[in-house]
């Protein structure tokens, strides 16, 4: 995230502001541009190449959704632009894939930026896309790096002119996409809570080097998505308090419930910084308690042996007059002094809780 | 916890918002519901299968107390809504068995969320229950996950026609179910504070790697009850700043108290936060105490063993010419100088403070 | 604290709201009513054993300070309650001997909860007392857990018809009451201040096991005292920011004193959280350096007679054919060899600055 | 840059307030004053060495940009002041180069203090330079300490008579200056990030002494920045909520999308200040594991070794009577037991997860 | 600092609220009263013994500046309440002198309290000092605790009648020797920032005991400092928001200028304590890098000699029967492998980078 973020400015040096650039990877895939309208009654599905076709629905009984995956066209932006008459801040700010999330009311339209995560099970990674959606009166305009989101269930219910899409106007529609998204970071976390028990369990059970590299990444992880949805609190919180004619008074507490959410998500993402710290210390902890095992193993051996090692020495010596050499039970008599003392430490190293 | 706030997401993702679905555990127990109506002067209490037969109190002289015991059954949940008339996403929270407490102020009614906490002393644990409370003009509505509660002294009173509740409105029974579950998060704080001086004993006498795995659960369960207690501030707040019509002025006192009572159980669970984590740092200490302790004992057996066996060793050499070993009192004059390196040392390690 | 806090959870638990329960510990000593009468010009005091005698002093010429030391005989309470007519959860306030400082006006009076410390030199303890302050126009009522208290200063004065106080209304009382109590916090606090340095002195000079424990309880005791002056913050803020006509505008500017002290306090306490903590991390570290201290004792010791011991085992041995062992110098030869051995060493642990 | 601070606080000691002394390094270079004037049809530039033929703009059909590189000249400073008429405590600011990042709004003028950074590749070293801006109706004079910036790019739009700058007012000059500087934070962010990146690796493959300085430069880097770009929130939100008439209502998208970029700036920067703390837990937990690792060879070697060497020295003493020397396998049978014993330590170790 | 509180605390339970009593060290130096009387074109300079001749200047075309250095002769208060008609809690606040730093406005007049510190080159301490402002319509009174302040190029200027100070009002004298002490606070932080940089140097060189006792004895003078300076920035907060016409609008901008410095110097302050707290993890740290190389050196001495002692001890072994000591080449053999083994180990401990 930190790269895309530098390659930006690196770029963006040579431009005055409001220039639109794409910062993110350019991709070999074609563009996608699905075009979905539909009312009460009835349904249209159009998938286009280009926008020259298209034409802004500016009838008040039905919703246009226009969905543009891959981003990195300038020509369709500009087309955009001419459609829909945007301001080119938020045309930079659609192309430029390290923006934070964000919401902006313009008088015609709002402008709101997401993340969307999308976990891969295959490589157990994160990755991010950033979704751009432009809310007018009866259009929803989405942009997204790529093929892929987490729009189907939206897309199926109005396919089927089912449920409450289908009667509500463009501001539910837009309001659904943000909620997809929301909803979505809930398996990412379940992802990330996952993770962490794991690695509770083998700080518990047997701590290694690895372990330390988990819970840094674990950290890293946390600190990204926080980064993310952070700022949807305030999004969340400007929608509600917007009283732009483009939301009706029935969204509101939809918007509520969103607001919820995100303080949810919010919730969780502290209390699992606060657990990732906890495991820290535990494995510090776990780590000292392991030293402390291995120095008594090391104190016992050298404590015991040292000093019989040290009387064996003794009578090892040459010296020419040494009389208990000659004593008939000298050396049984040495041996018994010998397991005196260690029967002794044995019971020092008892009364220490050594053993 | 976390568990099911995944499993929330998972399910929610086909669905849209709005769409009540039930996230707690299956139970096959029989939905309980209970109605209870009373006024000053009489008492009634019913218990039913499904809500067929009952209906809507809408007389301002009693007032009427419906619980349900078990959210599963959607059937009973579609009942409510179609005596009570709720706004669909009121019904998918009461259903989502890990919505975070709160507070909303719909017109005709309040809606309120809670966990209430059980501790079972038999397994040492703590388990988590919502508790939804809708607030209506002469009406109280009340889902629990399952049966058991912390309503049974309001229950006697009612049932005995006696105290304040009997002469107050239905706002005065809503403050009292609220009142009840905070009131006993008295009682889980004083089990987690017991726990605390437990470790702490612990710490201070005879600290192993179970108490670092204790001081973590602590923390752990430290941390899950402040996201529960959190929010109810808000809620408490709330109903104070609110000026719907539901609740009569001579409940404002109460719900100050209740105020009070939130941020004197924040109070409480930030000083057990700090207290863990002083028994964290003490316990990292006394490792190190031990471990110091553990190597003083090896360098003392050490530092006076080492010289004296290398001084045996010189004298156990084979050389043909070491004039030493012909010497008459060679031997006990060895012996002496050991014994004097011997109580040097002694004095080294007094000097130290190692002794 | 954590304690009674919890006792008083259980036995409110069959309990409705309002319901006075004296929580604290039971006294035998008898419940000792005092009342003051004064006015410029003349003073009257009464003991009184119940309050039956007792009446509610109207006239706005004098003022009324009635101080009961216990407060477990609840027909006292309701006595008081009969004479001022006081809302049922303010009762229960004065009771519970755990309730969080705190300020609440009501129309005709207010009503202040106060923790007072006191410290018994001769146990080194710290003993809380919850003082609750209520002031009428021409009254003041006030409740203390036990005899003895930080008002004699107070009474002294009245008694002197002498200095300001005489010639004030009832608000004036209460703020001196009030400013007792914070007072007195610094002695309190310049106790713990001392004891953290004596610790420090102790941490510098010779730590040991019980450092760290005397650590942990000034953490301890300053978390405690924290939690009871914040509140205070929020007194004297209620009662400045307040309009009620019992306080007079030539009040205001002793309760921003009020407010500036407790300011002050807060800022103590927390310099002393930070001293503490800075205090652990010197134990912490002392702990670390004796351990290298003691390390570089045990790696000196043996990596000079290590060696050597090695060289006079070889010499030691029983070969057949050592030519070594014939030869005429060879054990002055060794020796030397092993003089140059070890004065090498000492050489390396100097440039390693280990001596 | 605290040195900077001091040597100002020094010299002003003498002064009263709103004297102008430069408190930057002398330079040798001379002063260089360029003038740019603009409009949408024609470009002029000029470089000036004193101010006397430079004439204030007071066209309002053309925007003139007054750059001033070296500011250690007070006659030009005054001759500024001449020219336009500024508050001494302005001069004093611009004048003192380790002035906090702010912004003022007097009513003829906007004057905002800036830090800009210049990366030097080959010393990887940051250094900063203090830009003054000053905003008029259709002017802005800006002041550095030194040649070189990062405002190139503007200039090459405004020579080239291109882009929106040209048809723009002065306001928009102005903040494309203060973009341009906050643009070129995302490089230097990238630097740290890089440099993070690199400490990360080396902790974890082959972690040093010198790695622990690493860290402690970076958070001090990282520390400095913050101080820097912190207030620049303030300065973007001053600009934002300011009705002044010399910023029109076009610019006002602009600001607001140089204040998510400072929001943005800040999150960076948080999460690096994470990111290292974070490494040097890392990093101390790899030394606590490396201890261990040492310990354990030590500790096995020992353990393994003492003994025998103990069995041997039995066997070395030289009583006259020690029956085993007799023994025909005397010697192969204590081999035996030896090897008997070092395969019992070495499943031992196995047991203990040593090995 | 904490001592003097508490010596207030003590002194002052005997006492009313509003009763002066100075709280510092008596002084046996005399109280030296100068009194300063300047306008445009003249300037009067007198020292009293006593106030009596002294009378409080009502002109409106000159300025008073009366100094009293020494506040603990209550004599001297008493007059300057005579004089001045204070409010006790003022007098009581002047004589205190671990007064918190603080801003009040009464009306007739503004009474501020500030630390001034004084940084002893020879002794290498900071002494704090109390001076309390009255700032009425033409005159300024200060107290200081004793002689020595840092407002002699104040009165340089004043006596020279030149600069702005001659011309303008008392607010503008007030506001001057605020910010003389405030200035004053950048020479104690440059030394603060001087001691770090030798601290740091001292931890990366040759880390010992006393450096982290320096490290702790800066952080208790970080602390200190920054309850000192914290408060300044609500005085001057207070001044800019006040609507006093005691104070001109010209003199807005220099309070403006004010707050930047103290906000300045709370960046400096808590840059400084995250410095210290690196340094502490640094030398922490660089403990553990020592142990570990100590560790390192013991154990390649012990792994690499142990075995090797024990081989000699093996055939330093009296059996009858031992055929190696009888081979030719024997000794040469062992000789061969012992070499061998120590190879082999010096390339062990090169593969684990001990060496």
């Amino acid at each position: 995230m930190q790269k895309k973020t530098n390659k930006k400015s690196r770029k963006k040096l040579n431009t005055i502001p409001g220039t639109p650039i794409y910062t993110g990877d350019k991709d070999t895939d074609p563009i996608i541009i699905t075009h979905i309208e539909y009312n009460k009654s009835c349904f249209q599905e159009n998938v286009y190449k280009n926008l020259e076709k298209y034409k802004k629905n500016s009838s008040s009984t039905s919703v246009s959704w226009l969905n543009i995956d891959g981003i990195y066209d300038l020509k369709v932006i500009e087309d955009v632009n001419q459609h829909y008459n945007i301001h080119p801040l938020v045309l930079e700010d659609i192309l430029n894939v390290s923006q934070r999330p964000k919401f902006e009311d313009f008088k015609d339209y709002m402008f709101i930026v997401l993340k969307m995560f999308q976990y891969e099970p295959e490589t157990f990674k994160i990755y991010t896309e950033q979704v751009s959606v432009l809310l007018f009166e009866n259009n929803v305009v989405t942009f997204q790096e790529k093929e892929g989101d987490v729009f189907d269930p939206i897309r199926d219910r109005i396919r089927n002119v089912k449920g409450r899409i289908s009667t509500q106007k463009a501001d539910y529609l837009a309001y659904s996409l943000i909620d997809a998204i929301v909803d979505n970071y809930y398996i990412i976390l379940e992802n990330i809570g996952e993770k962490i028990e794991e690695v509770e369990e083998e700080v518990f059970s047997n701590p290694t080097r690895k372990t330390v590299e988990k819970i840094h990444y674990l950290k890293q992880e946390i600190i990204q998505l926080r980064k993310s949805i952070w700022p949807i609190r305030d999004i969340a919180n400007g929608l509600i308090k917007s009283d732009s004619p483009l939301l009706e008074s029935s969204i509101k507490p939809f918007l509520q419930d969103l607001y919820d959410h995100t303080i949810e998500l919010m919730d969780i993402i502290e209390s699992y910084r606060d657990m990732t710290t906890s495991l820290m210390d535990m494995y510090l902890s776990n780590i000292s308690n392991k030293m402390n095992e291995i120095m008594k193993v090391l104190t016992m051996m050298s404590t015991l042996f040292i000093p019989l090692t040290f009387m064996a020495g003794i009578y090892g010596m040459n010296f020419k007059y040494m009389p208990e050499l000659e004593w008939r039970y000298g050396y049984p008599l040495l041996l018994s002094i010998m397991m005196t003392i260690a029967i002794g430490m044995f019971f020092y190293f008892k009364r220490k809780k050594w053993l």
